[in-house]
């Protein structure tokens, strides 16, 4: 081979390298972008999961208290 | 006695006996008109202990379905 | 008439007299018992319905109470 | 430069390409893993609401029973 044409091929290799570690970079900051979101949407789950819990906890008291009522209600009526 | 103060007294007697007698119609009529009240009363008393007892089997009936709401989202927070 | 007759006659119209007034204080007996049995009874009516009162607030309590977790979870799905 | 420079350069080249390329590969395939991990969340999120949203509705029925069987104990109170 000319030398010229080794100048050709490597202009060409050394071009397609920085083009691939271009795209290598956009993947990445996509990468990195995909991986915050999910763990977000993760921790914004485990935050909605948790303001659940507390309302089940509420409407367990509220049940309770319903049954106490109800309790005072057939005592009412049997005692009376 | 002369047959004249004899005459007076029995007059008098009879007009006693029959204050009193009609004294003693006024009051069983009292009396019936009260046992008839008391005995309504008692009546409405029932029915109204049997109104609220079908409010009590409501009342538990909606307790019972509170309770299977509570548990089908206690799932849905575990379960997701 | 002859005296005895009389005397007779007399002797019975006391004694019926004397019946009368007894059962007119055996009703009076019954009708201040009957009155203290209706007056009771509508006072216990008047107490379990002063009791009921109480019931129902509470109940409006826990209605109201139930409408604000429902309102927190309506919330809860819409804003996360 | 001689011809073994060159040839030696332009392995290096070839090498660092493959390399970059392979990395690219794997970036590529991270990336739709994570895509479908994400979307597969905000699926699942959406299930879960969705299901919420029927609960949230049986509330308000249990609410609205709970409500008639109130006034239907004020009118029993009051009325009797």
């Amino acid at each position: 081979q000319s030398a010229h044409e080794f100048q050709s091929h490597r202009d060409s290799l050394t071009q397609k390298l920085q083009d691939t570690e271009t795209r290598n970079q956009t993947l990445e900051a996509q990468l990195s972008d995909l991986e915050q979101r999910l763990e977000g949407s993760q921790l914004e789950r485990e935050a909605f999961r948790t303001s659940l819990r507390s309302l089940l906890e509420l409407l367990d008291t509220k049940i309770f208290e319903l049954t106490e009522l109800r309790d005072t209600l057939a005592k009412l009526i049997e005692g009376s």
